[in-house]
């Protein structure tokens, strides 16, 4: 397969962008709402069309336990293959990229091979993971958490769903509860394209992100308890205003995470005060606190400075402060050599790129564990995700997978 | 009258704490609970036992057409009378002293002019003022309102409360529906002992405050729209964070009203944000602010200062921010010689005494818009009012009263 050249590989454009469209649509409901959880209905639509779509291209297709799909060509191949994978579950009133992306991208590629008569050494995998969202079945990521060997197949098949539903009886009835057992296939590599879910490459007006890594994710829910007092008739200095202390973390958090450099971001998402009335300074105000950054040694150090905060302002507000952990997850490094070779593929189709941070969770996280793994980004439009007005330019779409395409090439090549 | 001492006047107090008690439980359900709302039968009992006091006193009872309920003692004597007054009813799971303590006083204070065989030769009255709670019916401070002028009696008569009914109908109903033309007495003057509310005086351990005003009192509802984005992937340079110029205005407005010398108080109570979400940066936040201070000058200039940093705020935040004007009041001064002569009254007694603003509204700022006025304050336990908490000591409640008691002699001996 020596001196073959990315001009060989044409991707079927019109192919991608109809695929897009037509698994957008599948399990769409009559209200025109696209919200297909995992293992639900919709989500058998979903898949069937995709296995559809394998077996047509010749796709050798296996399930595994939790309902992950691998898609596996040229069939019979026993080398450790090159995988693409995403999702194809949805979040509620969904848009069409999210996920699909990526797994119509697998498909392009091995298509584009069959296109110029060239069959690799190493075989190529499209897999589909179950239940990325977490919508309908906590946590997220969790088939390629289960194919990393993160959560044992048991325990997630046992998963109760917010509709009182089984995972396991679920995947059983939409008949997508496989034999195989997940992982037992570990990939030479894995490569995820996905959108962007996030402004930066459309206000930069770059082309391709290599990202090279994941950001860690620190969630906290804090409780601030001072005292309810009469708005007109308590003077200033004898408040001890639970909202005022709530507002005083959000602009400190701002500020710590302000400045040229920094890469950490902080959230307040959701906020509540008690009583809630006009007239009465707040006794009670309960918010959650969202803290991102790639490097884990600075994720710590942001908790800590936030913890220290919330000390003094214990002492400076006469109030008592109570913190919960919601969720914790370190940052993951992508592998150097895939993103050098992301970078590369772009530059050598001349697109602009960006080597960049998700501040998002993808499968490729999970995947990381146990192989070499990384992700192509192209831009979401105004970052816009999880929501129908979820779009992406056809030619940004395009050049995704031609540099999909040709890292599949380069590190197909790398190896013989 | 003249030549008669402060001596002379001996306040029953075991009568004054006997009535507070009873009063409190007119109308208390079979939970244990004091809900005497406007115009309900809860307050129709407690109005059947003043009325009964009333007519025990020998005090001449009217009933006005907004139920406003009238006791004039000596009853024949046409002057017009000095009035003492407060309200009866009471907010949802109530204290005992708001309001009542006022009426009470009003009924020991005549009682102790009886016992010690003084007739003044001006009339003393004691007001009890429909629905000055405004839990029920809209707006609060009705009775004086309209006693004053303020509001027709048609327009309050035909208010629908919040249970659907309509307080004219209500009135009848409990027998309170009167004939006489609200404000056709215009007192002399007008006198308002209170609990304070507030924690003020417990604070600075002071017996009696002297009110020589009532804040003015603006509520606005501010809506901050910004631009919801994905937590982990929109940079902070990037975003549009709606909850945050909330907490901004919060930590400003907190600013503006601190300080030695301030008398301004600002409240945010009331906060919610949009979507509500951890992990996403509110598109939306919806708060109100509540400003208060004794001078309309420095209230006007305190509104203009949020206003300018609204504006600052749209271009260094890239929000846009609406305000809705939801409450205004005016402050109102009392009447100087009567605030001047409850002074001298609190040290006449060796009480501590103090000149305060009101931050809450009283049936007195209505009635100051037709006769010389001022209040009394006794301290409020923890500052803590309209709750079951609700305390003032037996000894600071019979220090206002005997305060009072001066004040209507020194009036009454001024006058002749």
């Amino acid at each position: 397969m020596s001196g073959i050249s990315t001009q060989i590989l044409t991707i079927d454009e019109t192919k991608l962008t109809e695929r897009l469209k037509e698994l957008g649509n599948a399990g769409r409901d009559s209200g025109g709402e696209l919200s297909r959880l995992a293992a639900s209905t919709a989500d058998k639509l979903g898949r069937d069309l995709v296995v559809k779509w394998m077996n047509d291209a010749d796709l050798a297709v296996s399930i595994d336990k939790v309902g992950n799909i691998i898609g596996t060509w040229p069939a019979g191949n026993t080398e450790a293959p090159l995988a693409i994978g995403s999702h194809i579950d949805s979040v509620i009133n969904a848009g069409i990229y999210d996920g699909c992306y990526g797994v119509i991208a697998g498909l392009s590629v091995i298509q584009a091979f069959q296109h110029a008569g060239v069959v690799p050494d190493r075989p190529i995998a499209v897999i589909v993971f179950t239940n990325e969202e977490g919508v309908r079945y906590a946590p997220d990521m969790m088939g390629s958490l289960v194919y990393a060997g993160g959560l044992s197949v048991d325990e997630a098949l046992a998963t109760i769903g917010t509709d009182g539903t089984i995972l396991g009886e679920e995947l059983e009835r939409i008949g997508y509860a496989g034999k195989v057992i997940p992982g037992s296939i570990v990939p030479h590599a894995f490569l995820e394209l996905h959108i962007e879910q996030g402004p930066v490459l459309e206000t930069e007006c770059i082309q391709i992100g290599a990202v090279e890594n994941l950001q860690g994710i620190s969630w906290q829910r804090i409780t601030i308890i001072g005292v309810a007092n009469h708005a007109g008739t308590t003077p200033t200095h004898l408040r001890n205003d639970a909202g005022l202390v709530a507002a005083k973390v959000n602009t400190f958090l701002r500020k710590l995470v302000s400045g040229d450099n920094v890469r950490s971001v902080a959230t307040i998402g959701t906020m509540e005060l008690f009583p809630n009335a006009v007239n009465v300074v707040p006794s009670k105000a309960v918010f959650t606190v969202d803290l991102r950054d790639p490097d884990e040694g600075r994720l710590v150090a942001l908790e800590n400075s936030l913890a220290e905060y919330l000390i003094e302002l214990e002492a400076t507000d006469g109030v008592s402060i109570k913190t919960d952990r919601l969720v914790r997850f370190e940052p993951v490094t992508f592998d150097s050599s895939i993103v050098a070779c992301i970078e590369a593929a772009a530059r050598a189709h001349n697109f602009s790129v960006k080597l960049m941070t998700s501040g998002a969770g993808h499968d490729a996280q999970m995947m990381s564990r146990i192989c070499p793994a990384a992700m192509i980004f192209v831009p979401s439009r105004d970052g816009i995700s999880h929501n129908p007005r979820e779009y992406t330019e056809v030619t940004d779409l395009v050049s995704g997978v031609n540099v999909l395409s040709t890292v599949v090439l380069k590190t197909l090549v790398g190896d013989s």
